[in-house]
């Protein structure tokens, strides 16, 4: 099979058709028609095997996570995603790996009515770059920038399943196969946290996704805002699964690994009860973990000092 | 260095600033404002090290290349090239590759306006994918399938010399190095054709890139649009470099091979002038090589028979 044949079976025609496509997989380029007056935001990841994913990595959770990666930043935005592109690098052509590859990320793609519209496939080391474009809503996006003295900071879903999922993957851990199956669940299925960043819009000063490590992510935050922080790490949330195992790993896998794709946003104080609501409403924890000051992001543990030694993925150091 | 650090240094504030992007390289997603009423156009294109260009390649063409590549298939469709994001999967952070690989990109995307917005850092084998979003003009954008019977082929420029650069290049041929120097820029810093594209919007029927050389591309439109041909190959435009080698080589680099990035189009006999016309203006050769037809395409030399042996490059057989 060549690449031509492959696309033609693997990726033409497969998942949504939005009315705004008017020419998808086939031709030099895709023709997309976007909405008057609405700003698009556009973001690309790239995964790479061995890298980002485990050699072992089932493909269904690599095709999921190869978009969900993307349509995390598209949330951190506060923007509803609509195209993708894919560039894809084979080392062979595994026809049983291409069809589970496709329905993890076919099916991402239809729960947030995104299309796919055109791509390359080449052959050289597995990698897997996606790039995804959302349209801007009414409210505005939100971006890394706008934080302010005196917002409250916050944190969506939990954090560190991820992390723990890493370390039992790679047999750095051993835990009960109950808590094994909820930290493999959220390494290799993030669900990114796209009605959350929508609703933010208008709503949130600032926001990024928890892709690096909280640490790390909302460094960056603060930097981008020209602010500081308080951040109690007592409050960062975590689950069930995770507190089991927090004496024994420390708070790395927390604050310093970032693939649990939850948000991290700042509100103004008058938005506490709107962002409860939102809780509610989406059956999705978001916990207030501290308040942005001005200076440098101070972390405490309750009323002591704490020093987080994460300082989140590098790729080079 | 880490990504971060390379990202500011080698590509924050690079490059030129359009007026239509909103916030480019350093948040979770580029944001972008489209012009009322104009459709967008979106590719994508990978290069991987040792597949798509031999590791000798000097960086420079690399990053040349890396954008040429897709600005050609913006081209294609008769568009406007405006904004681009790059994943950019590195072995080593090497910063005099990085700093030549800047150079080539930028001084190419400069020259066609196109803006940097975003993109991804990883560490893997060397690949790099980027992805390119064009603005339809008023005319609307050329595709593959508009081709009818009777319509007049065209292919732009000359045909052959990437060719016969990678054959150089490889060791497979030896040539003057007058020639060697045509050859190896043709495969190094392909020149694609936006301008001849956007021109052809609203005169062409259909149009191609010659990617995968012109034997399968033309095979590409030929098949997207329903219909078949007569091409002379004898009329297919070489360079004199070229046709110095020609009865050495064969057809095979002119046909079978498609890193030259010309366009080959098709319109109707009466936009013949305005075709003529628009070479003169570009000062770049336009040259009929046939006409379309109904059924298969049947390749002639002059009054004889031809059958082009090369079936373009394919990735995987």
């Amino acid at each position: 099979m060549d690449e031509f044949a492959l696309i033609d079976r693997f990726f033409k025609g497969q998942g949504v058709s939005r009315k705004d496509v008017l020419l998808g997989i086939g031709d030099d380029a895709a023709v997309v028609r976007p909405a008057d007056g609405r700003d698009l935001v556009i973001t690309t990841d790239v995964l790479v095997n061995g890298v980002h994913f485990p050699e072992s990595t089932e493909p269904a959770a690599v095709g999921h996570k190869a978009l969900a990666v993307n349509l995390s930043d598209i949330a951190a935005m506060g923007a509803t995603p609509a195209w993708a592109t894919m560039g894809l690098t084979l080392a062979e052509t595994n026809e049983q790996w291409l069809e589970a590859f496709c329905t993890g990320f076919f099916a991402l793609a239809e729960a947030f009515d995104v299309q796919l519209v055109g791509g390359d496939v080449t052959r050289g080391p597995l990698t897997i770059g996606v790039q995804l474009i959302g349209i801007v809503g009414e409210a505005g996006c939100l971006t890394r920038s706008g934080a302010r003295e005196g917002d409250e900071i916050y944190v969506s879903g939990t954090l560190g399943d991820a992390g723990l999922g890493l370390q039992v993957d790679s047999g750095m851990l051993t835990v009960a196969e109950r808590d094994e199956a909820v930290f493999l669940d959220r390494l290799n299925r993030p669900l990114p946290r796209v009605e959350l960043g929508r609703a933010l819009a208008g709503h949130a000063t600032a926001a990024i996704d928890v892709s690096d490590g909280l640490v790390a992510d909302l460094g960056h935050l603060c930097e981008s805002s020209g602010v500081g922080a308080e951040v109690d790490v007592a409050r960062v949330p975590i689950s069930d699964s995770c507190r089991r195992y927090l004496a024994k790993v420390g708070w790395e896998p927390v604050l310093g690994f970032g693939d649990d794709y939850e948000l991290c946003f700042t509100a103004a104080p008058d938005q506490a009860s709107h962002i409860e609501g939102l809780s509610h409403e989406l059956g999705l924890g978001i916990v207030r973990i501290g308040r942005i000051e001005t200076g440098t992001i101070r972390w405490v543990h309750g009323d002591q000092p704490f020093s987080p030694h994460a300082q989140g993925y590098r790729h080079f150091r």
